[in-house]
């Protein structure tokens, strides 16, 4: 069996089915599925009124920015990691 | 200035605007803006006639999946960093 | 109409539906469901193979020491902004 | 000793074993089992014959629905202590 084959996970997001395809295990999909559902309902509990589609960009921004924000950490890491090894 | 005064910037995102509220800079809501843009162009130009809706809600589920192997290369990373300091 | 009048929202959590009453909005509701959905996710993808009802039971373990962590920050914060005010 | 270290808890709640691995002391990992013990009989003697994984599910939604309460606390009060300091 191939490394990269790839899984095909239907999964519910804000009550409407997706079909995902990825090399990942199906309960990584899915977690990843239900962590991006429960950021739209968060915003939507915030935001009564807010139509779908918005709430969606919203929620990629949210999801974008967390990812930055994270990823300069681990930068930060890198080099202090190199740092000790020196 | 407030470390928690929030910045009130509107943004384009796929023919949209939007209204975001952040304490971070205009410079860097603007920047987290023009990714998620991009990935909606991406995803669009693989799938096209995909409703924007659903294009947004792909577009977190991209970003959620990176930031949780991000967050995994930090916790193992910060666990290594741990071990060197001893 | 009264303040104490109950919501019946139906939620699904980990593939099972739950009938849940609260006097909180339908999408507070929903907003809870989905990050006890997600967090039995995680873990479950963490532990492959773990008993449904033990994964339920380690959920509500992660999801009580989250509770006590930010009750006693509350705290904390409650006797400093105490001190600053007198 | 690195504080990252993980403790093996071995509790009990509602009559089954598990063994709980945290960073936290052996007392605190105690105190949160005993807390989701108590919760499950609560929640057991109020709906006698419900299945454990779904008493278990239901523990979870209450102590995240306390977890997001006292966390939207937690924001006006480190606002409301913000205004005080300026």
């Amino acid at each position: 069996m191939s490394n990269t084959q790839k899984n095909r996970i239907t999964v519910d997001i804000y009550g409407q089915q997706y079909v995902i395809l990825g090399t990942e295990s199906p309960s990584h999909i899915r977690y990843v599925a239900s962590l991006v559902n429960a950021k739209m309902r968060e915003i939507s509990s915030k935001n009564p009124g807010l139509e779908v589609n918005k709430l969606a960009v919203l929620t990629a921004v949210n999801a974008v920015n967390d990812y930055i924000k994270i990823k300069e950490e681990l930068e930060r890491l890198t080099i202090e990691l190199q740092k000790e090894k020196e």
